[in-house]
């Protein structure tokens, strides 16, 4: 079976623990190791009680590089002081010493309840294990994408693979959700591989747009984490991208393998049945066309409507009225996918609502707001807001 | 029995109609009236998808007087153009006509579903039999109190009785919620009556005050509504008031009775089990107190987390952590009621998990934010978010 996980490029391997810091016996802790020092570049959160990993984090993907990953879930090690700091550094010496690479070649990561302290004896021997384990096999690729995941229902990865001249390179990534998801930089935990051949200084750049355009543009709740990662590592081993082409061409590819994983994100939201997609044309900036996306997907009426597949498309123009993008409220036009709804201050003549009920009823609910103001757009993606999401948030700590 | 309903300050009465907008014989029309040209002032929604009872309400009350106030629940003839305008005026028009009043001393409201017409015939009929019925009884009253209703379980009233010298006075109140509450210069609709007597240049800053630090800091689910109205008249038949000092008096009572349905607004949101009461201190301005109290009390995993009784108090910190309000993170220290659970970046030593889930189970929940930057401090109030919140927003449209 061919290997589509995070150790498909050339050069890398994981391995997963169960180390007892989720649920008994469920996958929770994941290493990925990469043969050599790989080009490396990650985003993180901007939310200001950033877990202790996060700190540890941004400190050691500054040089550019990075050789291993290592992630526990089941507790996000945030809000713990300087007791959370050393915990993180003691995870990345741990894999360092066993793998053979520098202390600050290793990225940390830790996801799951805020405010709680990492069990560190279940930490360094779950470590230990998946190290016992690492392989490039496909498997091992699952183990790692499943050990990161928590209210997630299932693992979420991507991989392409493209060709410039004779050379075949691929693109892989895997991530979770799927609660307190509103990256502003990145989101909870994405990981991307590759073998092509890129400086840290080129990468680093091309992440931040993409994540900007892909993790940026997702919302289950609107909460941002304290814990967002998006890491990339590069191995070379496939060859050097040599012409301007050739990265504009990688761009693109990494582009679409974090769309899908965004997506795979939002499908997969706590409590998710459907994916509501919020495009707004015509804005006057791009700044406009985001904050104007972003409230309508943000509004618990407009997701709680797209849950019951009820086309009250009144909450989509309350959202939007309370902002304060540019627009003019009688130039304003909503389409529910094709069909327009709302049109010169009023709803359009002779609306079918048995025919937008259809729509809101389907899997992906694609709603377009033209502002008639300029010429940017956006797109926000969001899931609907469920019965399932509160009984998971009711009940996820104890 | 005494009445503590709208009409029991001295010249106003009230009357209701089931006219068939909202459900079969559920009261959804009321008119309010006074038997002389009153001092009013009101604020109104700053959502710019206004109603158009928003916009003929404006125009009206411009002139710091008011006799009647009419209102239809079902519908809100909102993003209804100008055939909106037109029912809006025809409203004030008929109440005007048929108590002798002039048509714009006539404040009209509507609330319900956004994005459809009135039934204009259904809605005079209404009318017209409510006028039939006024009467300044307390049935009367809450006739009134509950033709407005929409989602709300119960009808919100307060009521208080005051004495500057030998005169007695008396401020009255009444409102809905319950869904679509973040106010913005005003929440849903309130009203409010009193005998004082007071110019509309004195009435109309008081009201403002009032309403910013009372409505304006609640949050059912963050979302502004397009119809927030509150409106008050003041008859003047119990004495004007002449000092200051008296007005200081009728402005603290003004605030006891906006406090009290504020409340009671929260306490009625939609789904609501329990009031969550956000304070916050020692910011360094009063925009960053309010910004960070209605970041926590936004949150949906802060709300679900109180729903489940849950002290999940990590999910405060990651909602502060995403504002931009000036603070160091070491200096925040958070407390739920009046025990310490962060502080100094770290969980609080000693924690008794057993105690703080006890108080989660309240039915007030009472969280408190010191942020340690400066002399500032506000409160922002909100209900926990449960499943019935997703039930009632499910298929209400429809």
């Amino acid at each position: 079976m061919k290997n589509d996980t995070i150790t498909a490029p050339m050069g890398f391997s994981a391995g997963a623990a169960a180390a007892g810091i989720k649920v008994a016996k469920k996958l929770d802790v994941g290493v990925l190791v990469a043969e050599n020092v790989c080009s490396a570049a990650a985003v993180f959160t901007r939310n200001r009680f950033c877990g202790a990993p996060v700190i540890v984090g941004r400190e050691h993907v500054r040089s550019g590089k990075l050789q291993a990953i290592v992630v526990n879930s089941g507790c996000s090690n945030v809000a713990t002081g300087n007791r959370g700091i050393d915990d993180a550094r003691t995870m990345c010496r741990r894999v360092a010493e066993r793998i053979g690479a520098k202390e600050t070649d290793v990225l940390p990561a830790s996801t799951g309840v805020i405010g709680r302290f990492l069990p560190m004896d279940k930490v360094l021997k779950g470590i230990d294990e998946a190290i016992a384990r690492l392989s490039p096999s496909a498997k091992a690729g699952r183990d790692f994408a499943t050990a990161i995941l928590t209210t997630d229902t299932r693992m979420k990865q991507a991989c392409e693979r493209f060709r410039i001249g004779k050379t075949r390179y691929t693109v892989a990534g895997c991530c979770k959700g799927s609660g307190m998801i509103a990256p502003n930089m990145a989101t909870m935990l994405a990981y991307l591989t590759t073998d092509v051949g890129i400086s840290a200084a080129q990468l680093r750049p091309l992440l931040g747009v993409t994540a900007e355009h892909t993790f940026n543009r997702i919302s289950v709740d609107e909460c941002p984490s304290t814990s967002d990662t998006v890491a990339v590592m590069a191995s070379g081993l496939a060859g050097k991208l040599e012409t301007t082409s050739a990265i504009k061409t990688f761009a693109e590819v990494l582009r679409c393998v974090c769309e899908d994983l965004s997506y795979q994100i939002i499908a997969d939201g706590e409590g998710a049945t459907k994916v509501l997609e919020v495009k707004v044309q015509r804005a006057k900036t791009p700044a406009d066309a985001h904050a104007a996306a972003r409230a309508i997907a943000a509004s618990p009426l407009v997701k709680t409507a797209v849950h019951g597949g009820d086309p009250n498309w009144g909450r989509i123009v309350q959202a939007l009225g309370a902002t304060d993008v540019a627009y003019k409220p009688e130039k304003v036009t909503v389409k529910l996918d094709r069909t327009v709804i709302f049109t010169k201050g009023a709803p359009a003549p002779r609306l079918d609502e048995r025919k937008l009920a259809a729509i809101m009823k389907r899997k992906h609910v694609p709603i377009t707001i033209d502002l008639g103001a300029g010429r940017a757009s956006d797109r926000v993606l969001t899931c609907d807001l469920s019965r399932e999401y509160i009984t998971i948030n009711a009940d996820y700590h104890t």
